[in-house]
């Protein structure tokens, strides 16, 4: 199987595909079988609808509940919706705390229901632990299945307690102390465990100021303590009564971030990271319609502001040619501060305190590229259109807009935020609406007032 | 300090900020020295650049190495430009052989072979090994400093070889048994040996059929490959000899996710993710230009469409009025699918198995959102312009446009990387190109041929 395993992601799908073409099922089956539960995820992810469902039918039992845990919003919901409650009782068993807890928020109310009553103590416990926390939280992320002992025994106990535990949690780096309280007293990294001598004393040899996260952390701070810090894991600690309420590992904190990213890829087209590849047209095209809806309504406004202009357009059909290239610009230069924003918004990199020196730099950058910009829209204006006077109009219309898109571009997203409203989201489709509407209304205006002025000047 | 570490950056920030303008230069180093090196280089890119360099010198020598290796391109060379060869050789001998091989190979050619020549001998082999792969291999990613034991020894004797080892690499989840020509055998994850009794033999427990990767592997598909297993470590074996080479970590494996994550986003806008949030004015406004010259000779490409309507254009005000919104629209819907489509192939979704799935899945959606579109735009040129006759030609003139979007959407970037041009990179400005001259082109085609006609039915 070892050969299943190096092959690339491509070659798999292509002997998906195959296999499943020339009904051979039981290929498939042992492919299937040779996979990682998130392997076999990234494989469903990528079928078109009807290949996914046979899938869906190959995968064992045991490994339906990690694969849907693995899956995007929308593919695993098409997924569920034909299982029924015993077989979502039995994936759901398969998981740990923090992925039962996330996967049970997906079902419906009534499955949730006899899933939890259908669990032993102890894990019914566990997951109403972590289901009590907010999904984006510290508390939503972590595990509770921890590793402890006590302070007051020895490196050679410690050792015996874990020999006799069967399993023990991966990824395992630390073992935490705690007094019988639970109160959290510092962590054992698995490194000095196994480097320190027999007989030494847990708490000798304890981490005592180790880095903790409270439950209620925000899961992208979270992300970005562990990115900085290179951690593996992280233990949860409970604000007020410093008990220890699990520990979050590195696993889910890469999905946060590959999450975290996507979001702001997608939202920048209208788009959701949590979307099927595959989804059915209907579906797409109505989630799609809404962004474009929008943009109809902004260009309309850019429409209307042309409108006003009528008798200027009626004199000067060149204009009428080049006008477009004003917003165009504008959109790509404020498009560019405007990503660089979204980014560092997202990093938190841009803060209060630093956006004055933000505005500054993006300002200068749009003054300098609008000066370049405006002597060559001039020069072609009047060397290939024969129109130096449009030229010198559409140059300062150019040199304007390129300054307001900048501007635009830092203060949209800040504002945005302020509002509490997503500036991956809604930033793109009002920033356009601006640099459309500034660049328009340039152009044309600067037409209106001094076209006349320009052609006497020029001929 | 724990005070400081729970700290959000923005409080950070904003103390940082305040302690420098008011000279309290020993805050600021009291902060900075109970921050982790990741976090430093995160306060030191959120940064001007008159306070980054305060921030810098106040950094301690030993952590200067660990900050640079943090840093993006473009912050770290500003850094870099400003230190002398010897501070450069302490910088580079605090590091991971992996880390010190990047580092490396940013300086230039006289300190590398210097700071080579200073090494020991065994330091200075493992650096040249990382050294000789690409770094965006998983040779290249992977630190040649790991744990291995032989498969005939016991429990006991590697725990008590463990503990002779001063230090032990983190994280540590798993070691390595090779036989004497260092040959890979297996791997023994440390919970197996935490678990097993002392006189079991290593041979017996360890796992004989682990995930491996060869040196050649690209950083890219090492990362989903982390992801979908989630893994902490893995071997990085030599494909012939079959000898272990190294292993790569989950902490370099975040950052490949981060920067792949972030090339996408940044790409889209003309920009580099390595680029400086702060960057020079001049640096900064001269890449910016690049993008902003390709989206002018398009947009003057579009101009010079519309020139070619010149009789048509002066015959209907309210068409030039109109027009705009038709590459408008296109722009929109083929960024869509621009988006999911280098998203897809990011994360190895978009595979030539299922292309042609996509390609009427997004050819559908553009149909639907073109049928919908074409009406609202027709009964509101209608209504709101008193043109019905103009809202027949842009209602078809957009839904051309909306089926050519998608279609270009999908065809662009699979042709982009068939000719080895990175999709994000060029998707978005040759897209743009497409739908703007194909809405331009329909719009004011149909109106040069069909509008008379229009005109005598609708009067």
């Amino acid at each position: 199987m070892t050969n299943n395993i190096q092959q690339n992601y491509e070659q798999r799908l292509a002997f998906l595909r195959d296999s499943i073409e020339s009904g051979e099922l039981f290929r498939v089956q042992r492919m299937l079988n040779s996979l990682h539960p998130g392997e076999i995820a990234h494989l469903v992810e990528s079928s078109p609808v009807e290949q996914r469902k046979i899938l869906w039918e190959l995968i064992e039992q045991e490994n339906e509940g990690e694969v849907l845990i693995e899956l995007g919003d929308e593919v695993r919901a098409s997924l569920i919706e034909d299982m029924d409650v015993s077989e979502l009782k039995e994936a759901v068993e398969s998981l740990d705390t923090d992925d039962m807890a996330d996967f049970l928020q997906s079902l419906p109310g009534k499955v949730i229901h006899e899933t939890l009553a259908s669990m032993n103590h102890q894990d019914r416990e566990r997951v109403q632990e972590v289901l009590g926390y907010d999904e984006d939280t510290a508390g939503g992320l972590m595990d509770t299945r921890t590793v402890t002992v006590r302070p007051d025994v020895t490196v050679d106990v410690v050792l015996r307690y874990l020999r006799q535990l069967k399993e023990l949690p991966t990824p395992l780096d630390n073992i935490y102390v705690v007094n019988k309280h639970d109160v959290f007293l510092g962590t054992l990294p698995i490194t000095t465990l196994l480097t320190s001598q027999p007989n030494d004393l847990i708490q000798d040899i304890m981490d005592t100021t180790p880095f903790t996260v409270p439950a209620a952390m925000n899961s992208q701070e979270v992300a970005m303590i562990f990115e900085d810090r290179n951690l593996v894991s992280c233990p949860v600690i409970d604000e007020k009564s410093h008990q220890l309420l699990g520990c979050i590992t590195i696993d889910d904190v890469v999905d946060v971030i590959r999450d975290e990213a996507e979001h702001s890829v997608m939202s920048m087209a209208g788009l959701n990271e949590e979307d099927d590849l595959f989804s059915p047209v209907p579906v797409a095209a109505k989630k799609r319609a809404i962004w474009l809806g929008t943009n109809l309504l902004t260009a309309f406004l850019a429409a209307w502001v042309i409108g006003q202009f009528e008798t200027t357009i009626n004199s000067a059909i060149a204009l009428a040619a080049l006008m477009g290239v004003i917003p165009s610009m504008g959109g790509i230069a404020g498009s560019q501060t405007l990503t660089i924003m979204i980014r560092g918004l997202a990093l938190g990199q841009v803060t209060s305190t630093n956006t004055r020196s933000l505005f500054t730099k993006e300002l200068l950058i749009g003054f300098l590229n609008g000066l370049v910009w405006a002597i060559v829209v001039f020069v072609i204006s009047a060397l290939a259109f024969h129109e130096p006077s449009i030229g010198i109009v559409v140059a300062i219309a150019m040199l304007l807009n390129l300054i307001a898109a900048p501007v635009a571009g830092v203060l949209l997203p800040l504002l945005l935020k302020k509002l509490k409203i997503d500036p991956a989201l809604a930033g793109s489709v009002l920033l356009t609406t601006i640099t459309d509407v500034v660049g328009y209304a340039a152009v044309l205006g600067l037409a209106a007032l001094t076209l006349p002025y320009w052609q006497r000047i020029l001929g």
